[in-house]
């Protein structure tokens, strides 16, 4: 699994063939088609597989900062890094080949939903957000959208140090609106 | 270079061959072997050309929303829908590849620092953003990566109405920050 989500990191979508994929994986040919028809569910599998792992190192991370002084920043800052990360780099890959592949977007279009409940899930428990305060579903919303944004600004550039700032700016216009600026 | 855009967007990076391009734009392959050496830098002057069309379409129409009452939602709403249409897609396409492609890299990472040094100084024009006060020049920027996480979003699905949901809540902490919340 971790074996093709490297692959689309070093190749791209073209040049993850599943040939390539099984022997990087140590997997027959064989044993690789009886599980997955075509390439687009073999890498797409991958790329959900490595997700929810991550999504589990991530929440370990979040409770080591739990008492941090400056919660809002810290949740903030492991989430823009957990999307500027060579999975968010994968998954690229894999949503601009689906645009153009209508059999690829079949399997990529449900992925992405349950990937989009998943992180939203995470990040509202993370930052201990009340969405029944209006605004505040909206908000969070916002925050993994703008963690996408910098995560493309990261593809061809080291953007770590810009995405510092931001994150810092944005997590402290995220406490004012959770109702807790100042505390 | 209207041509090459719509290429890239109905068949992505790989799908748009030089040839193709010619075809379509009416323009023989000799005439466009001496304005371009390669396909990543024909490819790359088109959007970069269309982006400038692009940008002076956007400073117009936000001019006629000037003296809207509510101005920073109708602006980042102008900035959100453009970073949402197919110029971004196009453009999409070109990052993608030139990670893994070294000499399209080349072109492209230059570009990218035009197109944000321009979008950056139009969204501080149009906002009427004071870049003086701490914080505004990242609020600035947050505000140009969430569109750029949002356009990313409406990739394989329509997310018009999510996006104008986010673009209200996300306008809203802007004024706050901007100083001029509730005028």
């Amino acid at each position: 699994m971790v074996a093709t989500v490297e692959c689309l990191v070093e190749r791209g979508w073209s040049g993850t063939t599943t040939t390539l994929v099984a022997e990087r994986a140590g997997v027959s040919r064989g044993a690789q088609l009886h599980h997955f028809r075509t390439r687009g569910e073999l890498v797409a599998a991958a790329v959900e597989h490595v997700g929810a792992e991550s999504v589990q190192h991530l929440k370990a991370r979040a409770e080591q900062v739990a008492d941090a002084a400056d919660r809002t920043t810290a949740v903030v800052t492991l989430i823009a890094d957990f999307f500027a990360s060579d999975l968010f780099t994968a998954a690229l890959e894999l949503w601009v080949a689906a645009r153009t592949d209508p059999e690829l977007r079949t399997v990529v279009v449900p992925l992405e939903v349950r990937l989009g409940r998943e992180t939203h899930r995470l990040t509202v428990e993370l930052l201990g957000a009340d969405e029944a305060r209006p605004g505040v579903r909206e908000a969070v919303q916002a925050t993994l959208d703008l963690c996408r944004g910098l995560a493309l600004a990261n593809q061809l550039t080291d953007d770590s140090k810009r995405r510092a700032r931001i994150v810092r700016q944005w997590a402290a216009m995220v406490d004012q609106e959770l109702g807790r600026a100042g505390t």
